[in-house]
């Protein structure tokens, strides 16, 4: 099924599987790194100005949880060969990450669609949910991943 | 119209409203560093190996535009009055953000929707595209952000 690296190309994958990746673990350092230098809001940046915020709390930039999930991903939670491309997709925050928190992934194939026009390509809608260690949801992301077929 | 500090209340904002923001350089090191804290892919870290992939050349991760188009947004780019919080949104890339590019954004307002549960807030459907300094998309991201009405 998989090549010598242990990734997939388009005919290995198959709607409903799932793969799992994590755990990362969520330092008051990172958040406020991250947030220094992509996302400088108080609810970002700072314990005090955060407690009165809809945050109640230093909470992650929505983007760092994204960046975070993508490291996860390319560590082993999408195991597809030749990368992890995607042209896009819809992205939720259900709640804040905080400092402190492990997050994992687990990733869904739904839908498997082959090209038209380039017979060693497809693309592949999949859904990855990102937990805290509560087992709760952080972040929904449902991308369209590129994805390549075996060499004939 | 805007607070002390410029910012806008809910009933400020108006469909088809505008607002710009921006340059942002991309230097090749900041590619690669986002790259290899959060997306260490061949293609968004070294040169030789990105010539060969789907991107043509070194590109920067898809959620490194994100996160650049956020600071751009939180320098003046959405200028909303208690921050700028989405709940999520719809991302696209239609092209890779490539080192040495310049990139801005322009935001506008497509529907203000005030919250029937809680007087003081509402949401916004805003669409944030960045551009290049060709003029090209490079991400088209339409989120629902919260806005807060005056204080009384």
């Amino acid at each position: 099924m998989s090549d010598a690296n242990g990734k997939l190309h388009l005919e290995d994958f198959a709607v409903g599987q799932q793969f799992h990746a994590g755990p990362l673990d969520v330092t008051e350092a990172d958040v406020i790194a991250f947030a220094t230098q992509f996302d400088p809001q108080p609810f970002h940046l700072d314990h005090e100005a955060a407690k009165d915020s809809l945050f109640k709390g230093l909470a992650a930039s929505g983007w760092h949880t994204a960046a975070m999930t993508m490291r996860m991903l390319v560590d082993g939670g999408a195991p597809i060969a030749g990368g992890i491309i995607g042209a896009g997709g819809e992205v939720s925050w259900p709640r804040p990450t905080y400092p402190g928190d492990r997050l994992r992934t687990m990733t869904e194939i739904l839908e498997i669609k082959p090209s038209r026009s380039k017979p060693t390509q497809g693309f592949m809608k999949v859904r990855t949910t990102t937990f805290n260690q509560k087992d709760e949801p952080v972040q929904i992301l449902t991308a369209n991943m590129l994805a390549f077929t075996k060499p004939a």
